[in-house]
């Protein structure tokens, strides 16, 4: 059964309260899945990617508080690299056939158990961590199949605040959610 | 009448079963119908079209399963060229006044018939492919005329996943889909 | 009274029929209101603008059955200056303060009356033109004040198919809407 | 308790009648919160916004009426800067990591008192503002916090007209919109 964040069941809650690291696919999750493709005469190249300012502010959090984040993209994009830089981004794989590989590389560097990971996927490159991770969530804009191998599936589509609501629920389950709002109020005086 | 994902017809399934050869517009289709006008001064010129994710799973798998694919545009796209080359589209045609003999040579080329051709188009310059091939298929976002000479159109819309949504079609009725799908979890061991 | 597509009535129809002159505001109308800001490092300068294909389909064959189409915008740019060229647009004025004055013009070119203009717009800019033409149209996301004084506003958001349904209507209520779509089965023997 | 653009409360126009400086956040309000991160090969460096012309509009007629205007954004960004010299904004502060110093700035530039301050924000690091000034203003699309210590929570989203709203229900409370529109119809004659 699938939960939303109005009715995060007990169950979920326990899921969530384990996580240490928060990874993610980039095209359909940290965006809405739209592609820019970009040809410029003389044969340049640039790359565009379209991410949102409530997930940005979301994964600069959840590094605050303490928690690994990361994303594996099966294509490669500067964009995404630069925009992980930005946000302080811990693991960043691109150009990944198989997932599962870095997958495996995060365990091994963080030490961390699948149960302590969260992994958002929207299609089917990303069905084997969904059915590995301790908390699988997928988007609403995702492939059935994405969705059929969640725990959870967000309110807010992909590129549109989707990450934010999953680092919101996995700190209200912590009970820290409180403490990560008042870091925004420190000079509000 | 017109079908849609969740009522695929026994004549629906008829039809895509013959289906060899995937071929669509761009505009509107592969894309939601917006078209980037970029001018830079010093007068150099950058091509940008807006692609998704979800399509792109989609005809990659189309091509590994062993259907033709190819785009008929009229439009004339760098980007949408080097979209094609990504994807291993088989049939690149843009800039073409009449699609007719576009498609033509894709008949030629491949020994195909028309009941073996699937086309997705959703505008006037459509309409000649679609009163011809085996399967036509159109979208919620196209020319009423379109969807009239269409014999099924997507829940998807153009540029969101509808391309997507004809492929899995195409293979649910071929009896493909769950080995499709399987492809990707290969080394999820 | 407002009037919608399905329910066009006798008298707008006898507006429309009337219609030799197809004048528009560009931002809000052949797009969505979305104005792209580019910034490059070193000084140059980009303009995109984000149009749609079903209204250069329309705008290429009002061109092409004998009406004068035309764009009157208060901003300048690049972008929609290149577009029109690509659909044969007969008359671009940017940058204009006073958009009457480049209607004057229009007029005193043409040899045309009010009557035989359409207007479409969307926003404060537009009121003066709104309130002068044959048929005065605007759109859904418009302001409330453009809506006061549209003739006509259609189902069609701006960037959306607006421009291709304003030129359908006026096709249609001269009896030309079969003929034109018949130009593009002329290959299709 | 919240009120929409449709049944302003007499304490909402109380608020805004006493309006002389209207500041707002940049993404989410200004913007629908996409972050356009473009990576080009070679270095360069090209920074994309995406605002709206009705907010344009409404800005410039803001300004025009004698209203201050002002950005306080916690990113950089120099389209941001480009389009607020486009505008006219009277104050623009960009990469704060403290809206409050920039607002308190603002404050003492102008002799303004908090209650003659608007604030339109939508995420957690607008808090600070949204709590301090005479009219907190927020969008459909915000954070449910920033919400909560709004006056006034906008029909429109971010970057599709919210900004537009704010300063029409300022000049309505303040009896000006019909002299503000009647400037739009000068050249009607």
């Amino acid at each position: 059964m699938k939960h939303n964040r109005h009715s995060a069941s007990s169950a979920l809650r326990r899921r969530a309260r384990k996580i240490r690291i928060v990874l993610m696919d980039v095209d359909g999750v940290l965006t809405d899945g739209k592609i820019f493709v970009c040809a410029e005469q003389g044969g340049k190249v640039a790359d565009i990617k379209l991410f949102h300012a409530h997930d940005g502010v979301g994964l600069k959090l959840a590094k605050q508080m303490g928690l690994f984040t990361g994303v594996i993209s099966g294509r490669h994009s500067p964009a995404t690299a630069k925009r992980a830089i930005e946000l302080g981004i811990d693991f960043v794989f691109q150009g990944q056939e198989s997932k599962l590989l870095a997958y495996q590389q995060v365990l091994k560097q963080t030490g961390a158990t699948d149960e302590e990971v969260c992994y958002i996927g929207d299609d089917l490159p990303d069905l084997p961590l969904l059915r590995r991770v301790g908390l699988a969530v997928s988007v609403p804009n995702a492939a059935v199949e994405a969705k059929k191998n969640a725990h959870y599936i967000t309110d807010r589509p992909g590129g549109d605040g989707a990450v934010r609501e999953v680092i919101e629920l996995i700190f209200k389950a912590k009970g820290q959610w409180r403490e990560a709002v008042a870091t925004f109020m420190i000079h509000a005086g």
